[in-house]
Order: C-alpha cells, then sequence, then structure tokens
C-alpha cells in the first residue's frame, strides 16, 4: 500500500475550496477580457536553451528539468524544462509568432509556474499567475500604463478582498534624481533602487546606510528618503517633482512626463481616486523593469506584501528577435492570494456549483425524478439526481457536506397532487410546491 | 540569438484559434457543473511512487521525470513524475481526501496531462483530458452508468461539431459468453476482449484467428463476431441478448441486467434515441474497465476514433487505501478532438473575445474615447481602447487581424451632435448613431 500524498509546495484543494478559486479565477479571467485582451496558453515546458537565456542567474537555481524515460536511459541531459514565469514563454511565443499577431498585441494568460523553493509555508512550486501586457512595435503610448491599473482596480473591487491601493511610481524619475547627484553609472543607479525596494522590510536607516555607501552624500541620501516618503494625494506628489530644487535632467523629465499622463489617464477612465497613490519609494527588485512600476497592497493586511505587480519594459524579446517589443505588464499571483485570504479567514463568497439535489425518494420513481432533473437542466440550473437506492437521511446529509442548498423530495403523494418538496438547506425549512411554480420558487431560495 | 521555438507534441494556438480552443472548454465545463459535478484540480507532477504504481509497465516508458538544478547537483534519482492522465491523480485524490469528501463524490477535471509520445502528426506529449467520474463507496448504482452519456450527448450538441453516436457495451456480456464457451480464465478472456477491441482496426478475419488461437472453436469464433457486429436499435440488441441461446451464467446475466438498466434510464432522461447506441463490439483494450464501456465516434468521421471514453471499474484507489471504491467515468481528449476538427476545417464558430474597438481618431479627444470604453464596459460588453496616436487606416488594419467585429469612431462633429460612428467589420458598413441608441445598435450587430 503506497502513502497517498501531494509533492511539497503544492496547493490542492477541496471542491469547496476549489469553488472559491475558480470563482475568484473567473473574475480575473472576465476582467481582463471585458478590456479586450485575448488568452494565450503556453506549454509548461519549454526547451532548455529557449528558457535559460542567461545562464548561471538566480533563475537557474529554481528551475525543474523534465525528462523522459528514454532520455534518462541514454544518459542525455534533459533538454526541457518547466516554466518559472508568464514572462519568458510571453516574449518566446511573441518572438516566434510575430508576423502573425496584431500590434499592439494584448494577451491575458493564467497558467501554473514552477520555482524550486525551499519548502515552507506560503512558499509554492507550483502556482498559478495571472498575467496581462500589453506589447508594441516599436513604441507603446503611455496611456497604456495607466490601463493596466485600471483594469485592476475593477478585478480586485469585484473579488470583494476589502479595501485595496495599486501604488505606482515609475523608475526613471529615481533614476534622474541619482544622476542629477552625480550617480550617473547605470549600474549603481539599479543597485540603489534595489535597496530603497527593501524599505519596507528593512527601515529606513539600513536604506539610508546602503546608498551612502554605494557614493551619495548623506545629505543627498536624507533629501531622496523624504522625498520617496513623501505623502499625499497623485496631484501633489506630481506638483513636488515639478518644483523640485534640480537641475533639469533628461531621464528626470520623461519619467515625470509619463506618471503625469498615467495620472490624468486614471481619472479620464473614471478609476476612483482612493484606489491609487503616486508613491516614491516603490522601485520594484527586477532591473527588468524600466519605467512605470505597480505593486498592489490591502489595505488592511499589509502584510500580505503586493499581491499584484508589474511594470513597463523596453524590451520584451532581446533574446529572440530583433524587433524591439516595448510593452507594459501585470501579475496577479492567485495561488498565494488565495491562501493568504484562506489562513486569514478572508475569502469571498462564492456560488455554489451545484444548486440541487433531486433526491431519490421511492425506487420506483426513479425515471420521474430524472425527468425531473432534466427539466430543470433546461431551466438554467445544475442539477444532481441521487441515483442511489438509499435511506432519506443519508441523502440529506450528503447535501450537506456537499454545500447543496436546496434538496428536493418528490413521493408518491406529491406525484400525484403535482407539488414537489423543497427543503431549504441553509434555513432548515421546507414546503410543498406546485410544480408549476417550482423554478421560480427555486430562484428565490438561490438568489438568482 | 536564440531561435523562438516550443517543443516537439505540444499544440500551442494563436489567439484567434485559442478563442475557439476556449469556447469548447467553456462549454464541456458548464456541461459538467449543470449535472452537478464538482471542479478539482492537482498538482502537475506526483511523487514517483504515487504515480508509478506498478512498475516497469507500458505507462513508465511514457513519464517524464521531473527534478530541480539541486537534485541533478546532488545526483539524486527525480522524485517527481509529470501526470499521465487524470485517473491516477483522482486516485490519489480520493484517498488521500477520504474523509473530507462527500460519497458518491461527483468531480470534473480539466487539466493537461503528459506522455512521451514518438513526435507525429496527432500524437502530443502535452494534452488536455476534460475528465468527470462518480465515486461510490462500497457500492454504486448502474444508474450511474446512463447519466454519463446523457452528460456527454448534452456536451457535444453544444460543441457543434457535427453528428455523433455514443456506442457502449457492457464487458461483463463478452466475459459471460466466454465462461459459457469454456473459456473460464480471466486472463485469457482479457486478452480475448483485447482482440476484439481491435476490430475495427484489423478487421474479422484477424480477430477470428486471434480468438481460435486463444482457445476458442472456429464455430464458437464465428458465433461470437457474428453477435458483436449484429446492428440494430438497444432493444433489439438487448432482446438477442435476452433469448440467446446459451447457457445462464452470473457474469452474463449481470451484464445484461446492467445494460438494461442503462437503455431504460437513458430514456427516462430524455436522452435522445439516435444519440446511443448499444454496440456489443466496445470492449476498449484497458482491463482497468469492469462493466459498462463507452466510446464515442463523430458520425461523419469515424477515422477520427473514439474522441470521447471511459466506463465503469470496480475499485479506484486499491493501491492507496483499503476502502472500496466503485466508479464510472468518462474523458473528452480535447486537444486531439481540436487538433483533429481544425486540420479538417470543422472547427465551431466562438463569439469574438474583444467585441469592440475604440479608434483613437483625435488624441486631443483620448480621455472621451477612455470615458467611452468604460461606459460600453459597464454596459456588459468587452472594449478595448487603442490608446497609441495612429493612423486611422492601421488602427482597421489592426480590428481586422485580431478580429473584432465593431470598430468606434468619435470625432470632433459627433462629438458635438452627440453620436458616434459604428462600423460594423464583416458588413463593411458604418453608421452614425445617437449615444443614447448606441447600446442597442451595438447588441444588435454582435447579436449579444
Amino acid at each position: 500500500m503506497i502513502t497517498p500524498r501531494t509533492a511539497a509546495g503544492t496547493l490542492e484543494l477541496l471542491p469547496r475550496e476549489q469553488r472559491v478559486f475558480q470563482h475568484m479565477f473567473d473574475i480575473i479571467r472576465r476582467g481582463y477580457e471585458k478590456f479586450g485582451f485575448n488568452q494565450i496558453e503556453t506549454p509548461v515546458f519549454e526547451m532548455r536553451d529557449v528558457l535559460l537565456t542567461k545562464s548561471g542567474g538566480e533563475t537557474e537555481k529554481q528551475v525543474y528539468f523534465v525528462q523522459s524515460t528514454g532520455g534518462i536511459q541514454q544518459g542525455h541531459e534533459a533538454d526541457m524544462a518547466l516554466r518559472f514565469d508568464l514572462t519568458v514563454p510571453l516574449a518566446r511565443y511573441v518572438a516566434e509568432h510575430e508576423r502573425d499577431l496584431a500590434f499592439p498585441f494584448r494577451r491575458y494568460q493564467m497558467q501554473r509556474v514552477y520555482r524550486g523553493e525551499r519548502a515552507q509555508r506560503g512558499r509554492f512550486r507550483e502556482f498559478y499567475q495571472c498575467d496581462i501586457d500589453v506589447i508594441g512595435k516599436d513604441k507603446l503610448s503611455p496611456a497604456y500604463d495607466a490601463e493596466i491599473p485600471a483594469i485592476i482596480v475593477q478585478i480586485f473591487e469585484e473579488l470583494k478582498v476589502g479595501d485595496f491601493t495599486i501604488h505606482f511610481s515609475n523608475r526613471k524619475i529615481l533614476r534622474g534624481l541619482l544622476a542629477g547627484y552625480g550617480v550617473e553609472d547605470e549600474e549603481k543607479q539599479k543597485l540603489i533602487l534595489r535597496e530603497i525596494d527593501k524599505l519596507d522590510k528593512i527601515g529606513a536607516d539600513k536604506v539610508h546606510e546602503a546608498m551612502v555607501s554605494l557614493g551619495l552624500t548623506n545629505i543627498q541620501a536624507q533629501q531622496l528618503l523624504s522625498l520617496i516618503t513623501s505623502q499625499g494625494t497623485k496631484d501633489e506628489i506630481v506638483e513636488l517633482l515639478r518644483v523640485l530644487d534640480q537641475k533639469p535632467n533628461e531621464v528626470f523629465a520623461q519619467g515625470l512626463a509619463e506618471v503625469t499622463q498615467v495620472v490624468e489617464t486614471l481619472r479620464a477612465m473614471g478609476v476612483p481616486e482612493k484606489r491609487t497613490r503616486l508613491n516614491l519609494s516603490i522601485a520594484r527588485g527586477l532591473d527588468y523593469y524600466t519605467g512605470t512600476v505597480y505593486e498592489t497592497l490591502l489595505d488592511a493586511h499589509p502584510e500580505f506584501g503586493s499581491v499584484c505587480s508589474g511594470g513597463r519594459y523596453d524590451d520584451l524579446a532581446g533574446h529572440y528577435t530583433k524587433s524591439n517589443l516595448p510593452g507594459v505588464g501585470i501579475s496577479i499571483g492567485l495561488t498565494r492570494l488565495f491562501d493568504q485570504l484562506n489562513a486569514n479567514g478572508l475569502l469571498p463568497p462564492a456560488p455554489a456549483t451545484v444548486q440541487i439535489l433531486v433526491a431519490q425518494l421511492d425506487p420506483a420513481l426513479a425515471p420521474h425524478y430524472l425527468a425531473l432533473a432534466t427539466e430543470l437542466r433546461s431551466a438554467g440550473f445544475t442539477v444532481e439526481a441521487y441515483l442511489e437506492p438509499s435511506k432519506l437521511d443519508k441523502q440529506i446529509k450528503y447535501a450537506d457536506k456537499a454545500g447543496i442548498p436546496v434538496v428536493l423530495l418528490l413521493g408518491g403523494d406529491e406525484q400525484a397532487k403535482g407539488t414537489v418538496v423543497v427543503k431549504d438547506m441553509a434555513q432548515k425549512t421546507q414546503s410543498d410546491v406546485a410544480r408549476g411554480d417550482l423554478a421560480a420558487t427555486l430562484r428565490g431560495i438561490l438568489g438568482a
């Protein structure tokens, strides 16, 4: 006998939880589609050289390699590996199918990704990412940078996971400021941005220290820290940047112009002001981002960290094509979000998958139960017919355990009268309903 | 520069095809839910010993093993492998979560599975399976064997892939007949059933030959072949079996009783007669099945082979639990079906994902375009706003290439008049529509 168990670092759900997960998944999908994004799906594995364009990096340490029995027998090195995000597959997809795609290419992709993380609570080796990206050819207006948070706001409002704020900034602002302070070297700028990204975790003193060790003076470090921790409305922060007492600088000016356009476009799209915040301390650790960056926090649970992050990048697929493909995108880490909400008792309610159980009261009437179930399915309900001759008690318990909100009972008497007994599992009530009124009564109970 | 390419044996789709695939996927999912099935998802990999309960089998030759960078460096053997079907994960799931599940447990699962097939047209190394199963505890009424084809009939009718027939039989009938012929050995019975399963491929002569070499007399082989190729309605075939000139036999009698119940239950559920056929030559190659077996053929394309198969099994999870868990299930191989339909120009039509493009006619009016898009999304449309300042010509071409059926044009004149120009891409017509009539006009064009 083999002990049935799942691999460490995976999230497998019971049907009731799976229903909530799928409900959230569907809301995200519909939200992406509403804004005109097209779905793509890519294979779970990519060719090794395609996936690992930069070998020896941090990523490679976490990659899962895939090999067939035949390959192992022949002593070959694995030539495929599981994707570790959806961005590399997107880059490969766009480069491979470039001629068949319409640009700006708007795609959504909601699939699982794989990372050989150390096994610990909240770290997953298999998890869903729900990504959208808009990819331009040679250019892409900063207006798209505003559309992304507008989409996320709609989705998170519909998810009903409490108040949330999308914090955004533009890496060009900090890079321009650093250049103005005399830190012209791009690599050094990136290192400083990476320290700023840790502000929440390590605190202002440590960041100040790191900045100084990377070449800023004490005063500059202080000024910068004070600027990036400024509180205020988006307009106030934009104004603050506009009047900054510093030499004009091309990169800074560009960043400011882009941020201003994002603020204006968000307004034109009718995004509620409170849902987005211009937060200059948002830097994102990934060097990959070149302009706008986003992080999303649940207001009541900042300890969850960012539940939806992304940004603008200059060139998506430089490893695969000579075409210049700038883009902007964002990703919801649904598995992690679901797990955090679940652990804190914050999962949103989800509609029942199975609405109605037709019980088997009298085996002799079985054909009538089947006909009743068929009739109700045609009326749009999801219906299970209990096909096993079994005690009523056991059938009611089954409905309760399975979370089915309505049980229908039909005996000889009801059949003769043309009625059905409707049992409301939540209210623990039951009533005799004429067949002609059945659908309306059920809709009332189910709120459908 | 690395050549962007997908691994052999995978099916990656362009957005237009993906939309059709997803449309079919959604119909299947809704169909399963309508009949009260609960979704589950399992990790893509299972522990090696859990997945490969019978080592050295045919299956193991096709398994993909998964190993992390760390594991490879330490010279470990891979301890995980990709699932090759959804049945083994289901067995593991039910055994692992037995106490938390309500029985009969009705689950659907639609995920990808992996097999190291030889790379050739129509053979996939990664493909979707869309499974439903009902799992009983200790017992499961044969009425469930009738529900399965009833569900598949609804789904395939909605898929609009032409006429189809679900062929079904019961392995007990053939096994009972063989026992009556003196072939009592179960292993030998299974071997003969496996030959019968090949009837369509190798022809009656070869099957006859094989039967004789496995112990039947010439006459017996002839009788059996003549019986299993009998044409007739379900009732006629049942009648034929009832009056068979043979010693009564427990296994045969059970098979006949079960088949009879399936035929009656199908009728009670209102399944159209022509959609199912009692076909005694259906045996399924897998020894796994113990009673009812199903295969589904597209009437106009028998050369596709069975596009949806399954059956009844006595014990799902004997490797993992002492509980006796009989079940019945079926699987749609969606990737292969989609590929076959596509290759033959038979893909069903799918609704457009993006219904409306709001063009950017005049960059100065950009905020109005965004507001218009937001307004239409609230009215339930899927809307893309073109945010790039760009020639109208190029935007129209973009909509055409992306398959967007309606483009909206809003210039200064229209803005002043309170109208919008609606461009119907399919009809190649356009008209000036008052803002108040816009939603209704769009619904008319989109047939929504």
